[in-house]
């Protein structure tokens, strides 16, 4: 049976350390580049050395950065009295398009699973009582994902909160925007009428 | 609006060169590496840069590769009386992984195209005719795709070979093995009844 050369199966394995790409696209992928793209190739190999290298976290709201601190907790434009606590970086940017928020936020990197070894230091949870302790924050709106794990969590967190008399809010349940009730599960659809609001 | 910080913006601006990657999924492909597997990120940044800088084709066939001839063509178990002629890297080892050909393969990294400025030249026809020339190839086997452009190809190195007393034959058509009549198209159905077999 013919064989990549070495150096094209490593290629291909190597690609494969990239989510949600298998043997089949990562073969497409390293034939892509070594074909047509060797620029491409040449300027994602130098970018990546560059970024897992330099880019770390925002000392404030752990945000991925090659700075100190992030664009937006570094910006003078923000309200420095309101946190958004989320889990994943993804999520910041998610929101902060979606929303007209303009406070700052905490990226968790997780939620609270004892189970895997991730306890309240692991989350960075140890900064947060701080800064809730400093006196800045006067409320955090919690948008962990509605999973037993991420419940647990947001309650955990907003327990500090209340120890620190910070006014806690939680981003709503319920029918997605655009769906259909007949195809919501039933978890949501209980949520969204447990949770239903004055009609103006 | 949140923005990523420069680096991580350049990152998921690098990784769409890889084929099949959009704005999302670069992202997604971003935050995975810097979160979570950072060894697999510089890992691919060096056998990425290494294999752009080092890869090339086979003297022979044009298979990929970063010796001078590659692993087939230097293979001394090999029937070097019979030759392959496919369109694509990707499809050397797919037919070699399907089949039981033990012959050499020719690689054109492309069809014939005078409207994009691909002549023979491009092809490498002129190394194939210089082969044929030779007189060490016996038998060709066309496996282009069944495209206009690939059909001209086939007809174009047939009369090559024609030239040279090669025996020529092309991959059949038909009905794919599992498909049922009913959805496959007309021109495969026709060319599926014209090539009919005696049935053993």
């Amino acid at each position: 049976m013919a064989e990549f050369s070495p150096l094209v199966s490593e290629l291909i394995e190597a690609l494969r350390c990239l989510p949600g790409v298998g043997p089949k696209s990562a073969q497409r992928m390293a034939f892509h580049i070594l074909q047509r793209d060797r620029e491409g190739g040449m300027r994602l190999a130098r970018v990546l050395a560059e970024a897992v290298a330099k880019v770390g976290e925002c000392r404030y709201c752990r945000i991925l950065t090659e700075q100190a601190l992030c664009t937006i907790c570094s910006s003078g434009k923000r309200d420095r009295s309101t946190l958004c606590i989320v889990e994943n970086p993804a999520d910041v940017y998610a929101l902060d398009q979606a929303t007209d928020y303009s406070g700052l936020y905490f990226v968790l990197k997780g939620r609270l699973s004892p189970l895997d070894g991730i306890g309240p230091a692991e989350l960075g949870l140890d900064c947060l009582e701080k800064r809730f302790c400093e006196g800045e924050i006067r409320e955090i709106v919690l948008a962990t994902n509605s999973t037993v794990e991420g419940e647990a969590t947001a309650q955990f967190i907003a327990e500090m909160a209340y120890n620190n008399a910070i006014h806690v809010s939680r981003i709503a349940y319920g029918v997605p925007v655009g769906g259909e009730l007949e195809y919501v599960d039933s978890g949501t659809l209980s949520h969204a009428f447990a949770g239903r609001r004055e009609y103006r």
